[in-house]
C-alpha cells in the first residue's frame, strides 16, 4: 500500500501507525507525526462519521468557508461513502483539524469533497495525507475511477499527488439553475 | 418545474404525462411520445432501482461499453442516489433503451453518471430528457451543485444544456492508479 510506503518515505512522521478499534470507531493513531508551536504532537485519524458538527462548524469558518446548517452537515456525512476526520491531540484532548469526504456508487466511480486543513495546521503536508489516506481506502474497494473537482487555486496541490485534470479530454462540468 | 415546461414547449411530446406509483414502483408515464419505424410509440421512465441487469447489459452493449460483473452493477445502482431508466413500450412488453443514474450526499453535491440512449433510439431528444428530469428531481430535493464528467465527444451536447465546463476555473480531475 502507498500509503504505508508514504509514511515510511516521509520526513514529517516518525513513527508507529496503528490501526484501533475505539469504541467502535474506526480509527488510525498516528503518534508524535509532526511539530506544532515547535513541539512534536499527535495526530488522530479517524472514519468515524459521528463527527461533532459544531466542530466541524468551526473548521469551516477557520477557512472562510461559508458553513451550512448542522441538519444538512449530518445529511450529507451520513450520506458520503467514506469521511476521515484528522485531529491535533493535546493531552486528553483533542481538536478537529482536518476533513475530508467521498460520495461513492461503492464500485465504480468515487468523488473527494470539501477536503479542508485549519489554517494553523496547513504547510505540513496533511491534506497530502489525507489524499492519499482516502486512495488507499478507496483502491482496497477497488474503486478506479477516482475524481474530483479543484478549484483553480487547488489544481496545481492535486496535479502533484498525481491527479490528472481533463484526462483524454474529460471535462468537469456544472449545471447551475436559473433563477 | 422547468421539467414540465420542457415537455409544454417540446415538439416531439404532444401528450399528457402522469406519474403514478405501479407495484411500489416509482413510474413516470409519457404516452406516445415519439415515433419509431414511422409509428409513435409509449416511452416509460422509471426511478425504481430493481434495474433488470440483463437488459441494462445489453443496453451498454448497443453503446460498445464494456459490460461489468452483474454484481458490480446491481452494487452500484443499490448505492446511487437516483437512477431513472426508459423504456419502449411495444404492446404488453417494454425495453430499456435509455438509463442514467446519479451519486449523491442527498444535500450538497450530486454527480450525474453513465448517461446513455439505445442507438436505435438515438436522436430524438431522449438523452436530453434524461437529463432533464435529473435535474429536475435533484432541484426538488434542492441540491444545488449538480455536475458530471464529460466525456470531450458529449461537452457541446451538455453544453447545449447549461452545463458549464470549468466554471470559475474549477477543473475535473482523476486519479489513476500506477501498477
Amino acid at each position: 500500500m502507498f500509503w504505508k510506503n508514504f509514511f515510511k518515505n516521509s520526513q514529517l512522521f516518525t513513527s508507529s501507525i496503528s490501526n484501533s478499534q475505539n469504541n467502535n470507531k474506526k480509527i488510525l493513531i498516528i503518534r508524535q507525526c509532526i511539530e506544532y508551536k515547535g513541539k512534536p504532537v499527535q495526530l488522530v485519524f479517524s472514519m468515524d462519521k459521528s463527527v461533532n458538527i459544531r466542530e466541524y462548524h468551526q473548521l469551516c469558518e477557520s477557512v472562510g468557508w461559508e458553513c451550512p446548517s448542522i441538519q444538512k452537515i449530518y445529511t450529507a456525512i451520513q450520506n458520503s461513502f467514506l469521511i476521515l476526520s484528522l485531529f491535533y491531540k493535546k493531552q486528553e484532548t483533542i481538536q478537529l483539524i482536518g476533513f475530508a469526504r467521498v460520495t461513492s456508487d461503492q464500485v465504480f466511480n468515487a468523488v473527494i469533497w470539501d477536503i479542508v486543513i485549519h489554517p494553523n495546521f496547513q504547510g505540513q503536508g496533511l491534506g497530502k495525507i489525507l489524499i492519499y489516506h482516502i486512495l488507499d481506502q478507496l483502491r482496497s474497494k477497488n474503486i478506479v475511477n477516482i475524481g474530483l473537482f479543484a478549484d483553480a487555486s487547488v489544481v496545481s496541490f492535486y496535479s502533484n499527488l498525481g491527479f490528472i485534470k481533463d484526462p483524454n479530454g474529460i471535462k468537469g462540468m456544472f449545471w447551475f439553475p436559473v433563477d
